[in-house]
């Protein structure tokens, strides 16, 4: 699987176009059937599929832990063979609920169309009380996070185009970094490859590469991260999440500086 | 309307943390009812809350043009005093077709979370012939966008956190700027306002602050306006849309040099 596409593209340098070959970044759709059941597609970059599937599912809450995961595999039997590649299939065991009228509301919510922000951060909030204690971390060591993330993150440079995403401990070093055209899909697949290798959550923060929204506190909060850092802003509404799920949230990390929107209790 | 809040951040410079007020992008829910019927709730940056339900129903293809609607204005009798201002309704003219299935399957669609790329496209080419002939503009104008934008956008250096989109001529000449947490919203911003004021499409691009996504290609086919620039990247679906319903896409707007991805007889 490939972060991007080749491209002919006809470049214009100082008003004299010429065609050469670019990269864009990859975008298909991944279609998640849980039970059986078609849960959601999302628009996402091909690669790292099994981990997008956990972390959506962990992050909707659904599953705690890959215990809760009987098998999570392409599909391959696709009668279509463009989508082939574009199916997962995920086995829960016996006993899991799975709420799709919740999920579907969900996704729906996530992607920018939402029921009202009051009603939300309330249905996230009657999960459980706000995060409490978690990860302190300096103000030092999240400097050195966007030059981290930078250097690990080879399809950006190359196409401009994609979301990245990585956790984080109080040392600033980087693990699970991974990349989208999705901002959340970048997330789920971050949530996901730590869920399977049972990283402690509540040592971890979650860095990514643009702006935070208030779904990617959303979806800290529900893996049990409790400080979301970014290179750029954060909107009113992901400052307020974060008040009132129990979330730092961390932005504008620039050079020497950053701002602190909601429980700064976390930066030293 | 305010295009950001305040509120209050803990900024570290240099490691040493301090108080003082910070400005986020504004993020509320609109919900769009139309005919009396919810429609979409869509997360948006309050202000132009009437040009982008207008340029909602353009763009999703259930009116052409003012003529279709008998009103547009907010819900004045909101029950619950926090979502005053976040409802609008919208009365269309007898005759005029609501589909709410389609609508609500493309708002989901539009959100990142759509069906397959493939029958995205065939559902928009269903809706007539790719777009063909329109504007064409020298690359020499399209270098001049990017300032002329960052000039009309002020809220975008306030905060860091909200898009800007805006119609441009072939004189490079800016119309419409408008800017929102929300990537689409933007843009049905944009084409609400050039609906209301009755500008002829074919003789307009469209530019963008940011990346280009299919849905913004979508959007503008729908409109009828077969140029979308944006300073950042296209992803591979963008400029697979843009070859099938006869959109140039130019991204990479940068100095004095672009990118066409998908029909560069357009640009000169």
């Amino acid at each position: 699987m490939t972060l991007f596409e080749a491209r002919l593209v006809t470049a214009f340098v100082d008003g004299a176009g010429s065609s050469r070959e670019d990269r864009v970044a990859h975008e298909e759709p991944l279609e998640i059937q849980v039970q059986g059941v078609s849960c959601a597609v999302v628009m996402r970059t091909p690669g790292h599929d099994e981990e997008l599937a956990l972390g959506f599912l962990a992050t909707e809450r659904v599953i705690e832990s890959v215990a809760d995961v009987v098998s999570v595999r392409h599909c391959t039997t696709a009668e279509d063979p463009e989508s082939e590649g574009n199916v997962i299939r995920v086995v829960l065991r016996d006993g899991i609920d799975l709420p799709l009228e919740r999920i579907r509301r969900n996704t729906y919510a996530s992607s920018s169309c939402g029921l009202c922000g009051k009603a939300t951060i309330e249905a996230a909030l009657s999960h459980g009380p706000p995060l409490a204690g978690g990860l302190t971390v300096s103000a030092e060591a999240i400097y050195l996070l966007p030059d981290r993330l930078r250097a690990e993150q080879g399809a950006f440079t190359e196409t401009g185009g994609l979301h990245a995403a990585a956790l984080f401990d109080d040392g600033a070093v980087l693990s699970f970094v991974r990349e989208d055209v999705g901002r959340h899909n970048a997330v789920d697949k971050v949530v996901g490859a730590a869920l399977r290798e049972g990283v402690p959550r509540n040592e971890r923060g979650l860095f990514v590469s643009g702006r935070v929204s208030f779904e990617i506190v959303q979806k800290a909060a529900a893996f049990g991260v409790a400080i979301v850092a970014g290179i750029s802003a954060p909107t009113s509404l992901a400052a307020k999440y974060g008040d009132a799920l129990g979330v730092t949230v961390v932005g504008f990390v620039r050079g020497r500086s950053l701002n602190v929107y909601s429980r700064p209790e976390r930066i030293r």
